[in-house]
């Protein structure tokens, strides 16, 4: 996009001094066309109908894209100087609008930062807007991979991961990316007239993990790797739900048996697994599997008396062309049943590590249809539990509170995903107070992604700085 | 050995017709001479001064070496053929007497049948006397290792292992030989007058798991493996043992630090690790540990708050010239302290995985400087605890008795290792029906290391079998 075509259509903003800021970062890619600002001014927040009402008509001013860090720390300056927003998109495969520019302003697309800077046994330094399908690709080859990734891994960006994500493919064995040790060291810009490069190492690194974005521009990641193995995507179809859970909950609390993802699914949401909807006979619910190559014996021995009956298994194959099991877990659960019915829409649960399978149970008769489960084996502070991202016959959103009160009542804990802001859409309903202090150094002017951060108030005095 | 030798000295034993065994097994190497006999009739039973008492004057009639499968299957015959006895013997690291031929008979020293037979991406089949030592270094230049081995390592054989032992190194990450998955495959050989051969797989493969030999004779297993890792031992100091349990369970919980060992012991334990003495300061508590290269920044990071001082850290070095540091966990931790102070004996103990770090505190605080406790980490039925071998001021049986009371008040059980039978040795007193009923099919005269399954009966009629 050429600067001079950007500066022409942006006369007519009164909000922000868009045109000086433009003359600031003279030289770098920017661009005001409507359709681009448009396109990326989104993420997948439409499965939430509450968020498609509030965030669909939210737009950049401005989409600039650097292609190092070192135009990074000019945007950030140019944004401190004029006082004007800035939003960072990674891959946009987020479901709350974490790359949503609220406040308008500039959405700073990282996609141009995609390098591996390098490689060790265990470890892999990349930009931030490196796709986790690049970094696989890339790891495979010396043995090693990532060791958790969401369903989106074909589009999504590490930063974007980190910054906006949790867990996933991966996370029945390594937990979530805020257990310690599952981000290495993160290195950011911080938003100021004179932007600061920092570099967080170990524990510190958390302080930019699901911050979406507001406390420091990420430009690189260290990120901690798994030994690359042969995984058997595998479906098991069981007559019942809550037998495949059962079943999955055994295969989970089985430390020889080595895994990367453990997904009990209920019928009906199976009949729109097109891809694999051969495999999925009707009327039964699925347990859906990658389980190590070396474990596939015991996986099968331990299946035997469960009554559960294996449809597919082959090795995994990623491939860019060819649709992946894991495209059916995790929220592309919903995705696919989405694509034929936009009347639902979904929660997001933790399950509690005991009595789990009973807890299961109790929401599956507490709802009945309106409820489809479908859960994601997980570990989480050293236990085995399981997240789960029902599917929500959606009615209206007093209905909606109704049953994430349901939920709670069988001990289940409900992290909103119709929210926009980080304290709504946690489970302790706060934001981490390092990050909060955090975010006092790095961004003391709250320009970072205003409006996802609450609980956040610039100091007095910021106005100045 | 030559025969002839062998059937000159057996003349006198009457209780056996030994040498017309002998004879049948011509060709296969045996001998009958004292000191091979006393030689290897023998474990680390010595450990236990109970077991020392009761164990110490067993002796085989022979001892018979064969070189392969088909000399076992010989062997057996006969023994079957003359109701001899057959106490099969890997590495004989054990330390519950698992290899003493109590009713005298033949011991089978598997030590020639320890060929690798392939290697497959986390798989191995080997021949049941491979030692530890030479698998995993077969296995490391392909990428693999064990999962798991005892602190025996440099001596211990898979089959003892499988067959007599139940976790180690490495169960802080898979948990022990029977969780689901740790063993693939076992070929054995029955005790009969036409001895059958056997392949158990998946489940299955259980049934000669911790049974002492007496369901059957293992030629050949399948063991699944690990990614090889780099390794990194660490030394952390700490004021109190407590501090070192704690940490140690921080660690032990977060599953993004990948680990081997975690192993607290308590001062005065560590001043008897000479080979380590240097990074043992006076007065302090130790964790012990194994971590991954990778992860050793997270775990420095989750140290720092924790008054712990890191006194070593280096890669791991596994030579056979080098005492490693692992030979200063499980049960070698009784061994380093017995070297210069024979007064002390040990238990074994599971302590809760609910508040796991009270009971320990509970445990030290009864007993004082009688009981020294330390403690390894490990996975068990999917949820992490630890196992603890402390060391006991040896008194006398009664008072162990009461110490063994002290310990199960707390709701730590214990596995006495006082004892011979795999019933009183197991934390719930009984052996397993699959294991009693595969015996009757294997082993219908009882011949198999006769006296360590206590609640099996020959069948009437086996006599004719």
């Amino acid at each position: 996009m050429p600067q001079a075509a950007a500066v022409a259509t942006i006369a007519s903003n009164d909000r922000y001094p868009l045109g000086d800021f433009l003359s600031d970062i003279a030289g770098i890619a920017a661009s005001t066309e409507f359709v681009d600002r448009k396109r990326r001014s989104r993420d997948y927040f439409w499965y939430s109908p509450i968020l498609q009402e509030k965030l669909k008509d939210k737009l950049a001013d401005i989409v600039v894209t650097p292609r190092d860090e070192v135009e990074v720390v000019r945007v950030a300056a140019a944004c401190a100087k004029h006082r004007i927003p800035l939003t960072v998109r990674g891959g946009a495969t987020g479901n709350y609008g974490q790359c949503v520019p609220l406040e308008s302003g500039v959405v700073l697309d990282m996609a141009l930062l995609n390098r591996i800077e390098w490689q060790k046994p265990g470890l892999v330094r990349v930009q931030a807007g490196a796709k986790l399908y690049d970094i696989d690709a890339a790891t495979r080859p010396n043995g090693f991979e990532l060791r958790m990734h969401p369903s989106t891994k074909r589009s999504a960006a590490i930063g974007g991961f980190v910054a906006g994500g949790s867990g996933g493919v991966g996370s029945v064995t390594f937990g979530g990316m805020r257990e310690p040790g599952n981000i290495v060291a993160a290195r950011i810009v911080t938003l100021e007239r004179e932007p600061r490069i920092i570099e967080l190492r170990g524990d510190a690194a958390q302080k930019i993990s699901r911050a979406y974005g507001t406390t420091g521009i990420i430009t690189v990641l260290e990120m901690p790797l798994a030994p690359a193995q042969a995984w058997i995507d595998v479906i098991v179809a069981f007559d019942d739900f809550i037998e495949a859970v059962r079943f999955g909950h055994t295969v989970a609390m089985a430390d020889g048996i080595v895994k990367k993802l453990l997904s009990p699914v209920e019928w009906p949401v199976p009949r729109h697994f097109t891809a694999f909807r051969s495999y999925c006979p009707d009327g039964k619910s699925l347990l859906t599997c990658m389980i190590g190559e070396m474990s596939i014996d015991s996986f099968e021995a331990l299946l035997a008396p469960s009554g559960g009956m294996i449809t597919y298994k082959a090795p995994s194959e990623d491939l860019p062309s060819k649709v992946p099991l894991y495209e059916h877990t995790w929220n592309h659960t919903t995705l696919q049943m989405l694509k034929s019915d936009r009347g639902v829409t979904y929660l997001q649960c933790l399950y509690p590590h005991e009595r789990f399978v009973e807890a299961v149970d109790r929401v599956g008769k507490l709802f009945g249809d309106e409820v489809l489960q479908h859960l994601e084996f997980m570990r989480l502070n050293g236990y085995m539990t399981a997240s789960g991202i029902p599917i929500i016959r959606y009615r209206s959103r007093e209905r909606l509170d109704e049953i994430i009160g349901g939920f709670e009542a069988c001990g289940v804990m409900i992290a909103n995903p119709h929210v926009v802001t980080l304290e709504d859409g946690s489970r302790y309903k706060r934001v981490d107070a390092d990050q909060l202090g955090f975010k006092h150094e790095v961004d003391p002017m709250g320009l970072l992604n205003p409006g996802k951060m609450r609980s956040f108030v610039p100091q007095a005095g910021s106005a100045e700085v």
